[in-house]
């Protein structure tokens, strides 16, 4: 089994003069996704949950649609790869997933917003509401949860909640893979997300708007900033879109009716 | 011409209670990058210097060696599409651009390090060393610079230093393109890279070392945490790796010879 974390010696440097100490670095390990014998792409991944981050991964481009679709994983750690054979084999998958990578990754993509994509993306009508104290409530709950950022400030940590309280937790060194190893093991432990509220550490571009719209996610709550393209999204497919909750403060940037004053 | 940043009416709760309000967010462009009448990505990056980022990102996928290679640069920003002439064709640029856009961006990509990338790699042998008062006062200037994120939260920044001061500094809405937009101005400004220091807001993955060693950076510092795979690379490529430079507190993960505790 591989560490998330490793060891590292280093020179800490401080007013105080030098001194050599050990430091806890995060992993990054390699994962190859294959589906039905068909090799379709490398993910840079924290080494946990291959399994979800592997069905996530299919779900979110849209190669896989419920646990029913799934025949078979195999989790192969030792050299880096999941398999996943569906039901129905998709011969253009590894098209699909090429020219979808072109346009996805950390400011590595085309926008979303005119593609058909976004076209056939039904508004979220969930009438799910949430008060300013659970939204401040959750994001303590969700930072105390954050372990491995503690120990290593080198991932990023998403989590699915209800108002009350979280139901999964994931972290990555990637804010994608951790967004879709809560979307993997939503489908293979049968989890509802359709009235869910999804929060993220990272930052809120089109992508992981999109993302969570697909999901039929209410409410997208993150700890930073969104983009305009994340704003625009929010408000057109009737995503909630809270932003900087930090302490006792946040902004609502889209869908403010879900947000209750008090309560 | 596209602003960096927009203003969105917000919805802003504190425990003193709601009120509406104006924030800033930062901007998602779309940009398409066109090598010799072939379409070889878009980009999703921060409006400004476009040509700096496609020359950068060009260099950075080693389809474009110096100035001398570049006939015609045109930049059509209403499009969002920059078009890059160069002296020799390279036929295959898509397929290598292809291949090497699904091994990169943020946690979406494979390892380098076992790839033929980095075997080819020369070890960074500058003999520039830096006093551990010069990086904290680095540091303290570069997020003194860094306007957009005061405003919106929502981008990185990179710099390219001598021990002194800032060169050039940029940021973008993806910690790959800031990086490549300082490479790209470089290499249209003829201002050489391989005895200067190379600051980043982000993480450093193995993914963003391999990038500055290419340049032959002697001295990588980020205000953010390393990898297991980043401080792997730093060590045997040669390069001075420093992280979680914050106030007078810094980590030396590898090559500290570099570093003089007093000067």
């Amino acid at each position: 089994m591989v560490d998330e974390v490793e060891q590292v010696p280093i020179l800490r440097l401080t007013e105080e003069g030098k001194s050599s100490a050990d430091d806890v670095v995060v992993t990054e390990f390699p994962l190859t996704i294959v589906l039905n014998n068909q090799e379709l792409v490398t993910l840079l991944c924290s080494p946990k949950n291959l399994d979800y981050l592997a069905v996530g991964f299919l779900s979110s481009e849209a190669l896989l649609k419920s646990k029913e679709d799934i025949k078979k994983i195999t989790v192969d750690e030792r050299r880096g790869v999941v398999r996943v054979e569906t039901e129905t084999e998709n011969k253009e998958a590894g098209e699909l997933v090429f020219k979808r990578l072109i346009t996805s990754g950390c400011g590595r993509g085309t926008s979303f917003y005119s593609a058909a994509d976004v076209e056939g993306q039904a508004k979220v009508e969930s009438q799910t509401k949430i008060s300013a104290l659970e939204v401040f409530e959750l994001m303590k709950e969700f930072q105390h949860r954050s372990h491995i950022f503690k120990s290593t400030g080198g991932v990023h940590s998403a989590a699915l909640c209800d108002t009350k309280s979280i139901l999964i937790f994931s972290e990555d060194i990637g804010r994608h893979n951790a967004i879709d190893k809560i979307f993997g093991e939503c489908i293979l432990k049968d989890i509802p997300t359709g009235d869910r509220i999804l929060v993220t550490s990272g930052r809120v571009s089109s992508e992981i708007l999109l993302k969570a719209s697909k999901k039929n996610i209410p409410l997208l709550i993150s700890k930073s900033a969104p983009t305009d393209m994340g704003v625009k999204l929010a408000n057109d497919l009737g995503v909630t879109l809270i932003g900087f909750v930090r302490g006792k403060r946040m902004n609502v940037y889209a869908n403010d009716w879900r947000v209750l004053e008090h309560g």
